[in-house]
């Protein structure tokens, strides 16, 4: 059986993982029978929006805390996570990967990845052991992987200038499809970046979760 | 193209809609070409929990605007739900169907469903349009439907008790299965009252998305 870490960075596409996208990544995972782990940074979410308004609201919420609705309960601090323990990592998207596990929609290029996440993603990518990245988290994979790793993030011209002034090689990919970067074991797939419905995310992560199994 | 009307009761399976069995849902209708619109009703959800730890916390949130979370934005207030403009309606679980859409979790045999969401339901029963009721969610049956109501809610007996009470005809059902009520054209399955993973719960929503779809 297959053990599998997957970090989420909240509950809801504009400040938190993407919903449709975790539960995808949880769903096909066990439908292929691999044991999951959830984890997320216990850390403060960098805003709550009114996702029915889109404004932001006067509060506050902690990302590990909103993560245990998508895993009922069932997460713990990325602190606590070993590479050992696992046979691969996945990361669903959602404005969460973008504004929790790292700062790239306020800074793009300049962006750093929250410390803990990124110590986590490296070792997994120093263990050789493979990683999927979904959405808008491949924006993360120059920080994790360093220069000339290969990855996706759909087809927007911007985004992608962006991850390849990182050092990232971008290549356009369906949203069915995925992007794999042999040598790094990096496995990645447009989801939401290109989706125009539910079925169509889940044709290309449910594709990108039997690599990412198949590579452990 | 089946168009369906799904009622979401919040984000998170212990004081909202169940994630998982939300989203699950809408694949499966989207994956079978149906076209959805959820809704939810706009009122302030009985209280708040902390999923990692179970606790209640010192917040308010609305269900309509955290059901809008699972929906991406795509929800509206369940009042503006027209019976004329849908083929079937479909209800997942989590405590929201028993905390917020009703007060089952707190009255049992006792409970009153949302008055917007009874009105709702009602009229597609009367209309003899399909209904899927999953998880705790068939506790409102006999509310809306009456007297003889054949549903299920798994094998749980304090739970399937309470329905009896009510009027109910109770009958056990396997996490994979379906019950039907062929004459109401009511369709439920038990999801989480009995998964023990998300995979288990896919296999009766499927089950139960299709033959909605087919009924309708």
């Amino acid at each position: 059986m297959k053990k599998v870490a997957v970090i989420l960075s909240g509950c809801g596409v504009y400040d938190g993982a993407e919903i449709h996208e975790s539960v995808i990544t949880l769903l096909r995972l066990s439908q292929r029978g691999a044991q999951v782990q959830c984890f997320a940074p216990n850390i403060e979410q960098h805003h709550v929006l009114n996702h029915l308004t889109g404004e932001e609201m006067a509060e506050k919420r902690n990302v590990l805390v909103e993560s245990a609705r998508i895993a009922r309960g069932e997460v713990k601090d990325v602190r606590e996570a070993k590479v050992e323990d696992f046979d691969a990592l996945i990361v669903p998207g959602g404005f969460g990967a973008a504004k929790n596990l790292s700062d790239f929609a306020f800074k793009g290029d300049q962006c750093e990845v929250q410390p803990d996440v990124l110590a986590l993603a490296k070792a997994f990518a120093a263990a050789k052991k493979p990683v999927g990245l979904i959405c808008i988290a491949p924006a993360m994979a120059a920080r994790i992987y360093g220069e000339g790793v290969e990855c996706t993030i759909g087809t927007d011209e911007g985004t992608a200038k962006a991850l390849t002034n990182m050092g990232a090689k971008h290549i356009d990919c369906a949203v069915e499809d995925i992007v794999e970067d042999k040598d790094r074991k990096l496995v990645t797939t447009p989801a939401y970046m290109l989706a125009q419905s539910i079925a169509e995310a889940a044709s290309g992560i449910n594709k990108a979760v039997d690599r990412v199994l198949e590579l452990a």
